[in-house]
């Protein structure tokens, strides 16, 4: 059927399947956890070919998790991988596949005051392959982190409103702003034997914003969230800057043609519409100065 | 079809559509405007009989919307009752009806500083009626709005804190708290010949969070508004009761029995997870005190 | 701070966290999972009081849940009632708490074929507890399943047309219908020491519509699934009864005050909106005739 | 403020709002209509400049859309345009510009039996500008919409089931198959004074699928929805397929350089997962056989 006369014989650069769940076994840093990802998985489809076995993508997936229980896989991004891989072993007309991977992900942090407590995050791998000679395989892992933002332009303008109301007010007290809830996305490619660390990503996040946030705070350690917060003022500019910065820092083995993005989004306090910035880029363009 | 044997005979208490889409023609308060609304509408079913005719709720929606484009409705919640009386009078079968309609919904408001703005807000009107002689038949109005919310529990510890590292702080100071996008809603039983005016709930909702929230602020129009809302700050509690009390204190002229329902949930951007307050109640219990 | 004076005292039906991200370890009818739960956790709050002490909410989650790491829940449901005593017991205001747990669910299922794999469904526990002596407590489990149905009318429609260009068909022979993804939800009291399996109700909603659906399905398979949803015509309507039908059947040992909810939604393929049936009532209503 | 120094100097490639909410007046094809506008507003950022100002990318889109109001846009996709070159004049930091806008409208269309009803659909609007000499600006414009496929492959395999059941069955008479709600959405760039009308590529999906939907379908008339639907079959890459075909057909006048984009998901009623079809790409491209 799939191989009937077309109609219309246009080449397709996607088909597949989309929002597929399944739960997956991952091993990593020494802990073994289960997942529950969903599965984008798509294949090209070239000019001549009626439509493509969208059944042989579901038995992929399939295997390849059933496999996960068995032996757990180092991380998401390599069961994207694996899948990408076969895709393009089992539909002989594809040259090109692409696989996405999303899933809800907990670590264990310490807030304000030493209390411990578990935190949800979003991981998002993604993987794709090309049909060269080899067969040329890429994968990336991305994570998704809320957190929270106090805005320094609002804090510097009312500086001078409390002073003329109030009289001077010593330099480093922190003034009032607004802050609000953020959630910044950060994503970078994983070449082969350079894997990137999913947990690091959300370190480097959580410390790019005004003050990562946590589930349960007592009083005192509310207070200094609060105040580290308001001490640590932040645009979204300035939390995709941060994090670039970091990448840099840390990424120093990754090789320059690895892809970075980083979205941040404010859900402002004193607005009804969010604050969003992007930066879509590679460590080459972000190795050089100004980058 | 619809009449056909019954395999097995239960009633059931709704049977409708969801998500009918339409756009509706107003007039309220001298302006004329068109909302784009959604419907859900439905009748209950008697344990005789086998289906409900589904393409009568369609018609009756096209038929009644279609009138507004000629002749305006006072308001979403006069299209909602004029549909729930229609449902009873075309489905004989059915005892009662259901309408439930949504629409974004726009005001100007003045910032700060003077400036206009044109803000959304959501409409949320419901009516129902129940085959008595003669039918009896109710229609409520809610809306659903953005605001600020300040917490006054971090404010009043940090102050502490402050104090003991920068020496004594003016009273009337307000000191940095968390503050977060809030989300409320109203919504107020209209009973016939005793109109409830949506604007009027926006201005109760909007006055009774830590600061209603603009589209467009400039930079000292930015520092009116958080200083605002940090002197007046709100748990999701307090929300809730600010607007009770103004409902009793405007609504005077509303019988007793008229459902009221406020629910407020802030997006805390000290968690990840939403604070969130709720009272569902009549005018009457909201009347006795305490209550 | 929570105990400060009261600007409007009046009470407040639910005060408390939505959207708390957590993951819970099961074990059920002899096997061991992890659900990622998300929980919406609620107490009331007296006229005298006030605000809610919501850390306390969050500590209780995360003692249960971690406490079902060393040792399992039965279910999602326990978990949930667990947490609705402790938030009476820690929230001396409080007359009544309330607990909303989800979690998505995994079950390997057998197509139409003999193929197996591994379906998604969502659970919903529920509890309360109410502030008596002794304490009174309640706890519901519910399933939401992803179905297929086919329209009864449309096919019963066009056999005739169909008879009237191509001549007499065979009786038993299906003919063309509009089929569509339905969502049936299904929930039921669990009343100690009466335990309700959602294994149960998950095969209950599977078998009241057209068909159950399947991640793989090979071309025979596909013509199976589709001929059997074809020789179930089934309304929302239809669904709904079938369920309430199988539930007065198979939990004859569960008391009649046991509240039973079902709630049938169908994406129409010819419409943009969607069909819906819903009956809430308890075995009570359901055991006696007509019901 | 937005001009302080900055502690990490990279350019960022968007910085902006989104979901900024707003009714815009248009006219369009002789009538004018209000359409309930979201829009998300980016410009770029250097590395020398600390922070993007946000309040003029509200101030623009407040000043184009109170424009509108006394003279109607002829289209979503001239607001946008406006907004991006707007943009580039206030943001003399920026290099280039985008905008988006999304908005929910109505076409009456005629059912299979000649009904006439309001079907709703999507509209997206896109514009970007770049700061050439003189300034270089695009804007596109796009549908989505809701519509219905029938499966060709099961309703292959399912004849010779039914044939070794039923015996031989008339050629032309239409098996049964799943068939499912369908989205597909269709962009194409609208280069100055060569206007793009929505309405036209409404008209291209809904004859692209295997039958437009209808809001109300009296019982004959969805007879003939069916049977239409199951004499066209098709699956998401058919689907994509046909639509390029007609956007290749239709738009002769339009330069090769034209990018076209066409997306089709069908939520399929057999599995619990959507099949999904894409192609990206140039009128030149399509132009060429086989393309």
């Amino acid at each position: 059927m799939q191989n009937r006369k077309i109609r219309h014989s246009f080449k397709l650069t996607k088909v597949g399947v989309k929002d597929v769940r399944k739960p997956v076994r991952i091993r990593r840093a020494g802990k073994s956890l289960t997942l529950t990802a969903a599965f984008d998985i798509f294949v090209d489809l070239p000019a001549s070919q009626k439509g493509s076995h969208l059944s042989r993508n579901l038995e992929i997936v399939a295997e390849i998790v059933n496999e996960s229980v068995r032996s757990p896989m180092p991380g998401l991004e390599f069961a994207a991988e694996k899948i990408a891989v076969e895709l393009l072993n089992r539909h002989s007309y594809a040259t090109q596949s692409e696989v996405w991977a999303r899933a809800e992900y907990f670590l264990e942090r310490t807030g304000p005051g030493g209390r411990k407590s578990l935190e949800p995050y979003e991981l998002v791998a993604k993987a794709w392959a090309h049909r060269n000679k080899p067969m040329s395989v890429c994968k990336a892992i991305g994570v998704k982190v809320v957190g929270m933002t106090a805005c320094p332009c609002a804090m510097e303008t009312i500086r001078g409103d409390l002073e003329a109301e109030y009289g001077k007010i010593p330099v480093r007290l922190p003034t009032i702003t607004h802050n609000q809830r953020n959630i910044t996305s950060l994503m970078v490619d994983a070449p082969p034997g350079k894997d990137v660390e999913a947990d690091e990503l959300i370190d480097i996040v959580e410390s790019s914003v005004s003050s990562p946030t946590f589930e349960i705070l007592k009083r005192p350690e509310e207070g200094m969230l609060v105040k580290h917060a308001h001490e640590n003022p932040r645009f979204v500019e300035d939390v995709v800057r941060e994090v670039l910065a970091k990448v840099v820092d840390r990424f120093t083995a990754l090789p320059g043609e690895v892809k970075v993005s980083v979205r941040s989004e404010s859900e402002e306090s004193i607005h009804k519409h969010n604050a969003f910035a992007e930066r879509v880029t590679t460590l080459d363009e972000l190795r050089r100065k100004p980058s």
